[in-house]
């Protein structure tokens, strides 16, 4: 009997598009699953680009308009990997068409945004997924049901920085991700996103107030030349100026007590991907490094004090989170794997094999209040509580 | 215009058929080849089992008898995923007809059959292939440059272990990897294979002599009722003799005066997939461990006295090997891309675009050499040249 | 020839009494000192206390009353070990009498008590000290070298937390460092008085503002009673108020432009003492963590791309600030050698031998402005700048 | 009252007399002793240096003869800190003369000297005690006391290297640690007798037999000219044999019926001081880093599969062995810590306050039967049981 078909049009193809787009091939391989994922579609402005695209991943098809494939009746998921500007436009229209979204994050430019996102999904009761794909790296998934099970006790505190490096050179040019209106802010957006929808994952809970400050260490960048790409330190004169964040810190207090830091930075030389969280609770501490994902390190209070320490659990058992579906003990899985679950998941919720699916567009609208609430912060210098931009 | 494509029979469907499998359908997705592999026939005994893998994971058809693969003249690669005691008569037949060959490891039961292997590749001037998949570990790659460069300088000491504990448990039953016949040694051959085959690829010498010790701690196991499975603690009393073992040590003198230490066990509690190698020369340290194979650490001692130390590179930049073909820095990568590495050079060669390839069946047979000599070794309680068993 | 002997007053005699102590003892027989450190006697209030450890120690003599060894014409030197609320009163009245003076961090209860303290040493011109003794683990002066050489290159980001966990049961009693009117504040003079110093000590910049918040988690905690001890869960009902900090976290902005995160807490469960800092540079990173005192971390973008890392130093060689009075490469020190090394710095600027020291009561001046600032804006909830409270 | 005193004389001034002459002086400071160690005579043959290590370290007197102190009544205790050349001659007439004596590792240089050096502290019913000091460090007291009890199951494999790179310079000079005639061996008795004897004292069970290789790297060094010192690269031609070997490297079986690897070198570039030493059981794993004293490593399988992992246990709480003498926890001890901890034990030993004293000369003799069988299996490259030699 053959499987039924999701037929998936993925809206971006570049680095999200590879990692999307792999995912769709891998799931089903690794896992069983009660649907069949299929490279339906892949969009892109740049027709050579994507047609290249399309052939090297397999997909079936590929547009240069995303338009076309919400007028495609075949289409059953419309993925949304493109720069955050485009978010709430192609879901709010995908939602209108009755497809089912999954939208990169962060899910969009601002709250305002984010609501009408979450408004659109549910007149149309359409389902919707937002690709926060950390919460399914197997430490995090383990870290969070060792919280569920009380093992950290009370929470006290959480400290969070995603460190990273790629734009400390100067002559880096202004791409896209260091331009307003189309990413919304700089690492604030981009990672402290992961690091707000983290926390609100792990400890269950909301950001009650915020209080933070921005920083923009190169205030200008070498910018496109229609034809010419991006200058260099030695064609070009040509700058222009970087209107986003370089590193966003800040403050918080959660509605259970807990307080924590967040540090958003791509100015922190070595550290390539450098997603840090540590959670410390009456009885114990949780240790999350992304750059070592395969890995959770848990102290355990209630051991004997004499043998009590940082047990660095190499999260690769058949009994960890998603594992059963890949390789045996001591074989680590990579960044796409990330991915990869998230797509098992959504076929599962899809095919109503599951009920709940998370980060779902309301999740997606929390982080954004977080985010927004931070950046006024930044501004006005003081203290915002979430609600005044909820 | 449509590239050649290179028909794959893969013999074998569990483990290694899904780590080859998986390979075959990334490699062109990640990488741009100048050839298309194709899934074409996967091969095992058991119908119900080969055929479900076979849908799930895309190929063409399925046999239950490798033999037909062998007369498909559409078949260009075979790909050898079976117990050790089939890998000589499979290869041999397969070049024979003219296959390309890509056999795992270890080649040969014993330097026999490997020597008849090599004689039948070259005799029927077929490509051939050994799975030595973590020579393309990137670190792995990266350690060999490193060494290439002289940047270890003269090599004194190598030092590896390959620890694993899926076995400790009394009641892990006689599977085959247990028993002789099929098997033709434990840890041995499954393990210490790995660790030979680095020694010489990272220093590029051969070995010269060895003395080494076995051990096996569990003597009987429960063995298969037909029908009913392996017995288990509760069910059964039925043991068959370990004719394996658990863990076989040597000492090593290589052709260039270093000097090594190698331990291939599954009896080492806590570490799932310890393949942990450390080399020593004049002017530097490397060193490696699998269960954080992203990572390879080196210490320079051409830097001042004051600033040395163990570095530990991560090993996700494009400019290491094999990176540009899948993640940004920091973004790492797992245990099937050293597969989908192998088939990407597997590729490339076929095609001719690169004249060299390792390993191929000849290093198979060295291995093989040093393999037999330990094991002699151990019987004898003496050094063994590895020229008395070549 | 006799060298000249420096005879020490050591006031308190507790934890810091025993670290102090050993350094005067210690410090001559590592090192070749220019005069002789002469433990010639320890106050403390309890006389059985300070007698048994007067004993232990090798003091000549002991007092109970810190007026005493003012009077006395022989003390040279007067180290100041108490507890927080009588650093200034003894500190001013022991530069009075023309002693020189060694004070515990921090330096006073408030920023009007540390201005009184540098004017009494700078009016009567003794030589002052402030017992950061951190400045002196190895690898934080290492780090110093590394980033006055410009190994770092323009500094951007430094974050620093001081992590313990000893006072997490709610039944640990309401001992002096829980006391406002003796601590002055909780983990916030302990802890981050120790970070904020060794920014300053690091970056060689001041603080330009501050942002931060304060958090005391258990409230109320068992009060000790007058011949009975402090009460505990079994025996007492009888609880007091927590009037300090249990954490306190703050953003920085510094005067060269970098910026920074701190957190001092008392509750990050298995955080025994884990004063970490990070630091990142244009050229590079550098990580130091107290509980492996004798690594520094650090990260040199110079190299070449494929061969970058963080690099872990072991500061245990001769060429390493301090190490050569102690013993050979790999053989590490401990907690107690940054006490030995501050007396042998102490003991080379009373003889003249160098004419600069740091920590001096100016540090520690600087770093009170900063305590108070932080605790100003905790209260206020804004951001201060360092100048209001200077 | 006034504590009985147990006058020492120390044989030897250097490294190990900088090491034994602080353990003297603190062992009583940190912790509440039955007897008194005093410092009364230290000897060595260059009278102005031991005058001067005698001055600054505080011993009442000097000798430039061992004899002599044998001759003073006033001496309790012989501690040998000698050259191993010397261990047998003066810890026989010592004994003789009934004098308690710790003598440095290995005890002698070969069995026959041991055992007579046995024989003598017998006949003379003298306390007798040897420096294998890394018994007392605080993790490897906690890893006995954690096998002890069990936690580890069957011991199934122990794998101990001991790595140092401190003479890899050919220019380095023919001290005596590379002279036979005074050193006896190499990095053998040097290093392995260090892992011989944590072997022997952790797993509670004797050696078997073993099988070992010897090399010498490089043959040939610069000699010292009387008068003018070693010869260095640029004055001196004149060069001597290295008769002793730079690594010794064996594998060996246990009564208990484990197995074993050791190696010791002096040329593992970059480690400076690596005595890295892990066990695995049928329960668990302990790991052992000398580089990092202050820590173990456990592996525990007795907890769920979930959150098994290796454990970093910080061993500096108030209930590790020998902590409470020291600092609060996480404020880590140094190398001197572990000569400092045996004093404690030697005092409480001489006292009668215990009965048991390890290691004493018969361990000592113990592990110089395993020094000699893998020497002699080294030569005779075969197999040697240690009944052969003893």
């Amino acid at each position: 009997m053959k499987k039924k078909e999701i037929n998936v049009a993925l809206i971006g193809y570049k680095f999200m598009g590879r990692a999307h787009g792999n995912a769709y091939i891998s799931a089903p391989k690794f896992f069983s699953l009660p649907v069949q994922p299929v490279l339906h579609t892949i969009v892109g402005r740049d027709q050579k680009g994507v047609a290249a695209v399309a052939n090297q991943w397999g997909w079936k098809s590929f547009e240069t308009d995303w338009r076309r494939v919400l007028e495609n009746e075949e289409i059953d998921l419309v993925d949304v990997g493109t720069p955050n500007s485009s978010h709430a436009e192609i879901s709010i229209a995908a939602a209108e068409v009755g497809k089912a979204i999954a939208c990169e994050k962060p899910l969009a430019m601002n709250v305002a945004e984010a609501k009408a996102m979450v408004k659109a999904v549910k007149k149309n009761r359409v389902h919707n997924y937002v690709w926060f794909n950390y919460r399914r790296a197997p430490a995090i998934s383990l870290a969070r049901e060792l919280i569920d099970e009380g093992r950290l006790g009370k929470i006290y505190h959480l400290r969070a920085v995603y460190l990273q490096d790629w734009i400390m050179d100067p002559n880096f040019p202004l791409v896209w991700r260091l331009q307003k209106k189309i990413a919304g802010s700089g690492a604030h957006g981009d990672l402290n996103s992961h690091l707000i929808d983290l926390a609100r994952f792990l400890l269950r809970t909301e950001f009650d107030e915020v209080c933070g400050m921005a920083k923009t260490f190169i205030k200008e960048r070498p910018i496109e030349i229609p034809g010419r790409g991006f200058a260099t330190v030695k064609t070009a004169r040509k700058k222009g100026k970087v209107d986003v964040d370089d590193a966003v810190l800040f403050l918080a207090r959660f509605g259970n007590g807990a307080i924590g830091t967040f540090e958003a930075t791509r100015f922190a030389k070595g550290r390539r991907n450098g997603n840090q969280i540590e959670i410390n609770g009456s009885k114990g501490t949780l240790v999350f490094n992304l750059e070592r994902m395969n890995e959770l390190q848990f102290f355990d209070d209630t051991l004997p004090k004499q043998e009590q320490g940082f047990r660095r659990i190499l999260v690769t058992e058949p009994v960890h989170p998603y594992i059963h579906g890949y390789w045996p003990p001591g074989h680590i899985i990579g960044y796409e794997h990330t991915f990869i679950s998230m797509v098992v998941d959504i076929m599962n919720h899809l095919a109503g094999r599951t009920k709940e699916f998370h980060a779902d567009f309301e999740d997606g609208l929390r982080c954004q209040e977080v985010l927004d609430a931070v950046l006024l912060s930044c501004k006005e210098r003081r203290w915002v509580r979430i609600k005044e931009v909820a």
